[in-house]
C-alpha cells in the first residue's frame, strides 16, 4: 500500500510519481504504466521518478488521477506493474502501414477517449495517422468510433442543417452571419463551433463575448428546436470528446493528418445528428489548403465520407489568401460581424462569403430555388430579419437581446502600423496576421486583434494606416508594434522587404527602443 | 522576474511549471516552450501548467533545469514565450518523406544531445525514423553527428579491434570469452558494452557484479593499451551521448528503427576509433532479425557503413532462436562464462559461438590464418591464458584478480519448473524467458534470472526439470512462478498448451494459491 501525495500539475497523461527505490523495487522505469487501485476503482497510470521528492511507501497522484479515483493526500492505494493497453499494438500496425479493422480503430479512440495513452503514445499515433493515412473504409470507422466515443444530440424537429468551415483563414466569422440568416429562413441549423488552437480565435471564442456558448445537449436540442439555430461551444457539450484530445496531441507537433482532420470534422456533424452539411474550404497561401487540387481532393472525400455517414454534404471552395473582411480577433470579428447583420458598411467580402454560403445552405433545404439562394440571403439580411434572429440566439444563450455592434468592447490601447513607401498591397501573410493578433493576446484577450485598413490590390500611400492593432494590456501591444515591424505581414508592390546593412547583419526595426531578438 | 521552485522529479525533457494565471497571462499553453533566463545563462524549456502548486511570480523549476542553470529554491529567473528549436522543422520534413542534409541531421542531434527536443518532439523523430527511414548517405551523416555529439577515444595502440552482438537473443555472454581470448593473442579490444533495456542484462550488467564497468575515456585507454582489453559500460563514458537519449525515446514505443539502429551501433564503434569490427547478427524467431533474409540486409548495411565510415567491419549471422547456453540472467551468465573460460563443463552452444566469433576476429587481425582462427582461440581458451587475461582485465577494472566461477553469487531463492508430460522440446520462446528473468528481479537484482535444463529437441521425462528460477527476492520469485506457468516459455511436441474448459474461458494456471489476471 502507497500513501498518496496529490500532484497540483495539468496534464492530459495520467500520471503518477513514484520514489527511485520503491520503483527499481518492482523493476519499473520511467513511462512504465502501473495499476493503481483503491477497493472500489483502479486505472492504468504512467510513472515518473523522484529521488527526494517523495518518501519511500508515499506516491505522487496527480489531480487527474486523484480525480478518476476519488483520492486525497493521505489515502491509501495499492500499486502494481500492468501491461500497455492492447490499442498501442494497433498503432504499431498502422505504423506499419497495415490497414485497421474497425475493432482495432474503436480500441484506440476508446484507449484515447479514456485517456490511456500517454503523451509519447498520442504522437506515435498522430505520426502514424500522418505518414501512414488511412484509407475511406478506416476513415469512415474512425468517424463512428469518434461519435460513439461521447454524448450524441438528436433532434424532434428535423431535418438537421449544419454549417462547418475548414478553417485556417483568419477573419473568417461568416458563420456568425450565415446561422441567423438560415434559421431566419425556417431552417435549423445547431452549430457547434471550436475555440483557437493556434488561430487568433474560433467561432466560440467571438461569440464567448456576447452570450454563454458552454451549453448542455438538452440546451443545444432545446434552443434550435424553439429558434432555429444556436452557436454553442462543441467542447462545452460531450460530442466526439476523443477529438479534442487528438487536436491537443497535435498541437505540439504542428500537423494535421489528413484523415484525421476529415474524420473530426464529421464526427461533430453526426454527433449532432446534421442529415444536410455544407462545408467552406478556405484555399490559397498560408492556409490549411494551398492548392485547388487539394482543396478539390478534402471536397470528394468529405461528401465520400458524408455518403457513407448519411449525411448529404456540399463544399464550397473560397478564397483564403488573405482574411475575410478586415477584422482579426474575438471582438473585432464580432463588431464586424453585428454590423453586417444591422446593414451597416461591411467589408464587401464578408457580405458576399456570408450570402453566397448561406445561400446553398437555403438551396439544399428546398427554400430558395436552385440558382436563388444568395439572393435570397442578401435579402433576408437586408430585411433585418438575420439580425433579428440573432438577437432571438444571443438572448436564449442568456446575452443582451438589443445588442448592437455599438456595444461591442475592443481593446483599450491602440497602435496604427502605417506605410513608409506608397504602391499596392501585393501580399498579406495570413499566419503573420494571426501572430501579431495572438501576442495583442487573442483570443484570451476578448478586446485584442487587429483591423486591416488595405487589403490586396489597394493603392497606399506613404503614411497612410496599413492596419491598427487592439489589446488590452499595454505591454502586450508594445511587443506586438515590435512583431508587426519584425514581421511586415503586409507587402507592397517594389518595396524593400528588409535592408541588412553592411557593416551588421540584424533584422531592421523601426524603433530603437527596443531589439527584438530570436533566442 | 519569477521565483524558482525546484521540483524534484526525474525527467528527459527540460521541464518547468507555471502558474495558470501567469501563463494565460503570456498566452502561453501547455507544452509550449519558454525561454528561462539567469543574469549568466538560459535554455529552452517546455511548460507544464499548474492552478494551485504554485502562487503567480513563482515558477516550478525540474531539477535538470535547475542543474543546467545553477539554480536553487527562491533564485530568481526571467521567462519569456520563445520559439521551437529549428531542427522540428527537419524532423517535420523527414515525416514528409524527404530526404535530410548533412546539416538538418546534425542539427536535429545536437538538439537531441542538448535535451532540446520534448519527449513528445523525440518521439515523432522516432517514429519517423521508422516510418520513412534513411538512406545509406543519411545514415552515414547520422552516424558522424552522434560520435560528434560526444568524446572520441583515441589509442596510441593500434589497430583496434572491436565486436558487438544486435543483440535479441537471452544468454550471449560471449563477449565475456571473445574480449579475453582475442586479447590474449595480442590484440587490443576495447569493448564498451550497453546495460539492458528491455533484455535481461547487458554484458555491462553482467560484469558490473565482478569488477568496474565506469570507466573514464583515459581508463579505456591506459587498460587497453596496457592489457589488450577492456570490458566497459557504454553509458559511463560520454560516447555518442545521443544514442541513450535515443534509446529511452524508443523504449516506451517499444520501436527500434532500422537506420537508427545501425548508426547507434557504428557511432559507439566509431567513437573508440574502431577499425576492425566483428558484427554478431543473432537471428531466428522472437530477436531482432527474425528471417536470413533481413538478416543479410543488415550485414550488408553495416559493411556498407563501415566503409563509409573507414571501419572494416565483418558479420557473423548466427543462431538466435534459443538463448545461447542454458543460463539468463547476470551473475547466472557470468558463472557460465567463467566455467568456460576455466575449462570447465560449459555448454557446447557457447563454447562454439565464442570461439567461431573470437577466431573470426583472429583472422581479421592477421595473427590467425584463414581458417585457423577458430581453432586459434580453442587453443587460447583450453590453455589458460584466456582466463588469465580475464583476470588482468577484471584486477585493472578494480576486481578481484583470482576470481573464479565459484566466487559468484547467484540468486539465494530458486524455484525448479518441471515438465507434467514427456516429449522431446519443441520451442523455447525468448521474450518469454526475458520476462521472466525479469520479473524475478534481473538486472537490477544481480543474481536473478534462470538456467535451462532442456534445450530445443531433447527428450523431457515426466516430472523432470525444465528450468531452475532465481532471485534474492522471494515474492518475486513466487510472482515469476506463476508468471512461467502462465507464459509456458517451453513447449513439447504433442503437449496441449492450453485447456480452456467449456465452464470457464480463463488461462489455466498450475497453482490455485494465486489467479493471475490482466489488467
Amino acid at each position: 500500500m502507497y500513501k498518496v501525495k496529490i500532484i497540483d500539475v495539468e496534464s492530459g497523461e495520467l500520471l503518477i510519481i513514484m520514489n527511485d527505490k520503491d520503483a527499481n523495487e518492482m523493476g519499473i522505469n520511467r513511462h512504465d504504466r502501473v495499476r493503481i487501485s483503491t477497493n472500489k476503482k483502479f486505472l492504468a497510470a504512467i510513472v515518473q521518478i523522484s529521488k527526494t521528492m517523495l518518501k519511500e511507501g508515499e506516491i505522487g497522484v496527480y489531480k487527474n488521477v486523484a480525480h478518476e479515483l476519488g483520492l486525497k493526500d493521505g489515502d491509501m492505494v495499492q500499486v502494481a506493474a500492468t501491461e500497455k493497453p492492447k490499442s498501442i499494438e494497433f498503432i504499431k500496425k498502422k505504423m506499419d502501414g497495415h490497414e485497421l479493422t474497425k475493432d482495432e480503430i474503436r480500441a484506440i479512440v476508446k484507449d484515447i477517449t479514456e485517456h490511456n495513452l500517454s503523451d509519447i503514445e498520442m504522437s506515435a499515433y498522430v505520426s502514424a495517422m500522418y505518414m501512414r493515412e488511412m484509407n475511406m473504409r478506416e476513415t469512415a470507422d474512425l468517424t463512428m468510433a469518434m461519435v460513439e466515443s461521447g454524448e450524441i444530440i438528436e433532434f424532434d424537429r428535423k431535418p438537421v442543417f449544419d454549417f462547418h468551415s475548414v478553417g485556417g483563414c483568419p477573419g473568417n466569422k461568416v458563420t456568425l452571419i450565415i446561422v441567423p440568416i438560415v434559421a431566419a429562413a425556417g431552417l435549423m441549423i445547431p452549430k457547434t463551433s471550436s475555440r483557437a488552437i493556434s488561430s487568433a480565435c474560433g467561432t466560440a471564442d467571438i461569440f464567448e463575448g456576447i452570450a454563454n456558448v458552454i451549453l448542455s445537449g438538452a440546451d443545444i436540442k432545446r434552443i434550435s428546436e424553439q429558434i432555429g439555430g444556436v452557436i454553442a461551444w462543441g467542447g462545452g457539450v460531450n460530442i466526439a470528446p476523443a477529438d479534442d484530445i487528438i487536436i491537443r496531441a497535435e498541437y505540439p507537433l504542428r500537423i494535421d493528418p489528413y484523415a484525421q482532420l476529415i474524420a473530426s470534422v464529421m464526427a461533430k456533424k453526426k454527433a449532432v445528428s446534421a442529415e444536410y452539411l455544407l462545408l467552406d474550404i478556405p484555399m490559397g497561401p498560408n492556409t490549411k489548403v494551398p492548392t485547388e487540387e487539394l482543396a478539390r481532393k478534402y471536397a470528394r472525400d468529405f461528401i465520400d465520407l458524408g455518403q457513407k455517414l448519411g449525411i448529404k454534404v456540399e463544399c464550397a471552395i473560397t478564397y483564403g489568401g488573405q482574411p475575410v473582411g478586415r477584422a482579426v480577433g474575438p471582438a473585432l470579428e464580432a463588431r464586424e460581424a453585428f454590423v453586417a447583420l444591422e446593414g451597416g458598411e461591411a467589408p464587401n467580402s464578408v457580405l458576399e462569403k456570408s450570402c453566397a454560403l448561406a445561400g446553398i445552405l437555403l438551396e439544399m433545404g428546398g427554400v430558395a430555388q436552385i440558382g436563388q439562394g444568395k439572393q435570397m440571403a442578401r435579402d433576408i439580411l437586408k430585411s433585418g430579419k438575420a439580425l433579428a434572429k440573432m438577437r432571438q440566439i444571443v438572448e436564449a444563450q442568456g446575452g443582451n437581446p438589443n445588442i448592437s455592434s455599438k456595444d461591442i468592447k475592443v481593446g483599450e490601447y491602440t497602435h496604427e502600423i502605417v506605410s513608409t513607401v506608397e504602391g499596392y498591397v501585393d501580399n498579406i501573410n495570413n499566419k503573420d496576421l494571426v501572430r501579431i493578433a495572438r501576442a495583442l493576446g487573442a483570443p484570451k484577450d476578448w478586446g485584442a486583434g487587429l483591423v486591416l485598413n488595405k487589403k490586396k490590390g489597394r493603392l497606399v500611400a506613404k503614411g497612410e494606416v496599413l492596419f491598427t492593432l487592439y489589446s488590452n494590456n499595454k505591454k502586450k501591444l508594445e511587443d506586438a508594434v515590435l512583431l508587426a515591424h519584425k514581421l511586415q505581414p503586409i507587402t507592397l508592390e517594389g518595396m524593400v522587404i528588409e535592408h541588412i546593412p553592411s557593416y551588421h547583419a540584424m533584422p531592421i526595426t523601426t524603433t530603437t527602443t527596443n531589439v527584438v531578438k530570436r533566442l
